[in-house]
């Protein structure tokens, strides 16, 4: 059975997002189109990513998935809506004449395998990066998008091409939605608005770049990895609870966040961190007072949580402005935005206050930090109470450009026989 | 130097109250004028009062104040309104007249000795029961008012006597109002609202009573004293920075609590316990909301809340209806209406959640509780994982009159001489 293209295979990798608008509460479960626009900060991929390889082949007698090699069900309707969705988008691009006998056929069923190069504990949203990914890899073996940016090479995403028609990169936004709402921002890289959008069919509720990662080089992220409890109500189910009971959640959708967003974007095209990180913990605040609002409520801080946004509001009280800026996701972890000349101080002080119980060596991870000795006044000021072992680790990371095609073959999730390569 | 009245003395107690509406936030801070009405159940003073004693005597040379027995300064602000207050509205109740020979003349200097029955541990509110004693005193020793309540006699206070004109008690309750906002609710028993009113020198800013104490028989209440950790933020500051900073806040207060007024109002008279329970949740979950939702965040309730509120949610789903509501104020203790036929159960149920650790036998106060034993399924569904020592102890109490004017002499805390007499 000698074919000339008997596998072809795409490896694509893909990016964690953290929203400083947060996006919580859909007005269509179906469609996955939110109650409000959001904005976020696009992460590197050195520290946080995910890897997909997508393969496809004649000789595949069904649809397939691993996770992180394990297989798993690849019957997940959000799963099946973003294939279906880039074979649409396929088929649009090759135009209405007959099939080009060049390009990979629809019908030919596929192997996906991803993987995330961060641990579940983490606790960040790992389905944002996984179908961002995943659409990434698809768009590509299909034929349905361009490449992806160029390894290495900052973007500039998400325009509309022209009038009132998206980018080919918002296009895809689209699909990745249906996977993972907070997919359609790790779409592109650097400083991301989800616009919510009016149409009913979702058309346009995309992502767009606001500025690529390329705009605001100072600018750092760390993340506290809280020790201990799992989240206990799921993103999905508990953002559906707030939509149904919270009064308060309604009215931050409405009024407060379309004037939030107008002003978030101008601090960040104005590289303002007094204002973009003050918003941001604003909005962080205001994310968990709709959950609080929730009936029942959902909690997603605890008291290690609290500790640190106190640590933060005295570390900036300290410095009589505001040099580091907390939000929280569906979680307990703290993302912390910083400038690069703060970072080192601020992991001081995060190791004084939260003295690492085990593996002090690895408590600080990702982009180097150097040394900083805290003046007393510091300590004696911001570091009140020291809670041993309560801060598992910190990542040190940045913003990062969007989706990325590997060009290296042996980086392929899947064998040249179509199934996973046994880790190296 | 023999006098016919060398000291007059008056001594009378009053009760804490519970919002069930909350209270959050001024609109005129000078005037304690509330940005919305508020709501609450007055407890009985069998298990928590203040008891004030005020004398007055030509002989004494200035006005002096003592607070669980150690002598404070007289001078605040807000007593010194309350007590100008006071003598304002017994100058109009004299009428225009020459002085009355047989009344106290409003020149003397007044000592004023006050008491809780109740640790400050106990996280109350002390001052609305405060306040409204030292009112409650100073009316009946100025003749500025009849008589509280007969002790023991339940009341129907607070009704407008004639159209438009507040009753006496209503009139009291302003005065209260301009020592501490909430204490105008502890001036009557029962369920008590206080009206926010419209005139900008607070003449309608009064309490009002819904329905006396007798009207719900069956209802209890649990306060649920948390272990360690003191009140970060004061109410006075937090509820200014709130006010300031919560753009939730102001659509709650203008309209969120309006709505629920009305319709906590309607499930109080028809003795609705899952309306009035699941409305009180709510109501407690928004006002903790626009606390996270102020800049920097406020936070009152602790991992040991939270575990409470998951609790009380647990216990009422096995049931299938509401049979516990929790609410918390400006700290971590939770309060928890239920009714009578519930609470043996409902205690062995958070005995076992937060086994105590120490004191185990004084781990139930107040009203007596039955023993309950429970069933082994609503123990699996409801009792999950015992966090030892996490409640210092339970007070079993329910709603009770307004403040009580003591008749016995000897209950006077301050003796002949006007100083206050030792302890017995």
């Amino acid at each position: 059975m000698a074919e000339e293209r008997p596998l072809a295979r795409v490896t694509c990798t893909a990016p964690v997002n953290i929203a400083v608008i947060k996006y919580w509460g859909k007005r269509d479960n179906d469609l996955i189109l939110p109650i409000n626009s959001s904005l976020s900060v696009t992460l590197h991929q050195d520290q946080l990513k995910t890897t997909t390889t997508a393969a496809a082949s004649r000789d595949f007698a069904e649809d397939r998935l691993w996770l992180n090699g394990e297989e798993a069900d690849v019957g997940h309707p959000r799963l099946q809506a973003c294939l279906r969705e880039v074979r649409r988008l396929a088929r649009k691009r090759r135009g209405g004449s007959a099939e080009d006998a060049a390009a990979l056929s629809l019908s030919y069923k596929i192997h996906i395998a991803t993987e995330n190069n961060f641990p579940t504990a983490a606790g960040l949203a790992s389905s944002a990066a996984g179908y961002a990914c995943l659409v990434s890899a698809l768009a590509r073996l299909y034929g349905a998008a361009g490449e992806p940016s160029e390894q290495g090479q900052p973007s500039e995403q998400g325009q509309p091409s022209e009038q009132g028609q998206p980018s080919e990169q918002g296009q895809l936004s689209e699909v990745a939605r249906r996977g993972s709402g907070s997919a359609c921002r790790s779409m592109m890289g650097g400083f991301v608005q989800w616009q919510r959008g009016e149409r009913p069919d979702g058309r346009d509720s995309i992502a767009r770049q606001v500025a690529p990662e390329t705009h605001w080089p100072e600018l750092r992220v760390l993340i506290l990895v809280v020790s201990g409890e799992k989240k206990q109500v799921g993103s999905t189910a508990g953002m559906q609870t707030s939509v149904d009971t919270s009064p308060l959640l309604k009215h931050r959708a409405e009024v407060v966040v379309p004037e939030r967003l107008a002003l978030m974007t101008r601090h960040i095209r104005e590289r303002d961190f007094e204002g973009f990180g003050k918003l941001t913990m604003q909005d962080s605040n205001q994310f968990h007072a709709t959950c609080l609002d929730t009936f029942p409520p959902i909690f997603y801080l605890n008291d290690i949580s609290r500790q640190i946004i106190a640590l933060a509001h005295r570390f900036n009280a300290h410095h009589g402005h505001t040099k580091v800026a907390y939000t929280f996701d569906a979680g307990p972890n703290a993302v912390i935005f910083t400038l690069a000349d703060s970072v080192a101080e601020f992991v001081e002080v995060v190791r004084r206050s939260f003295p690492p119980a085990i593996n002090g060596d690895r408590f600080v991870r990702g982009l180097p930090v150097g040394s900083a000795s805290l003046p007393g006044e510091l300590l004696a000021a911001v570091v009140t109470e020291p809670v041993p072992g309560g801060i598992q680790y910190i990542l040190h990371t940045k913003p990062g450009p969007g989706p990325q095609l590997v060009d290296d073959p042996s980086q392929h999730l899947l064998g040249a026989d179509g199934l996973p390569r046994r880790s190296p």
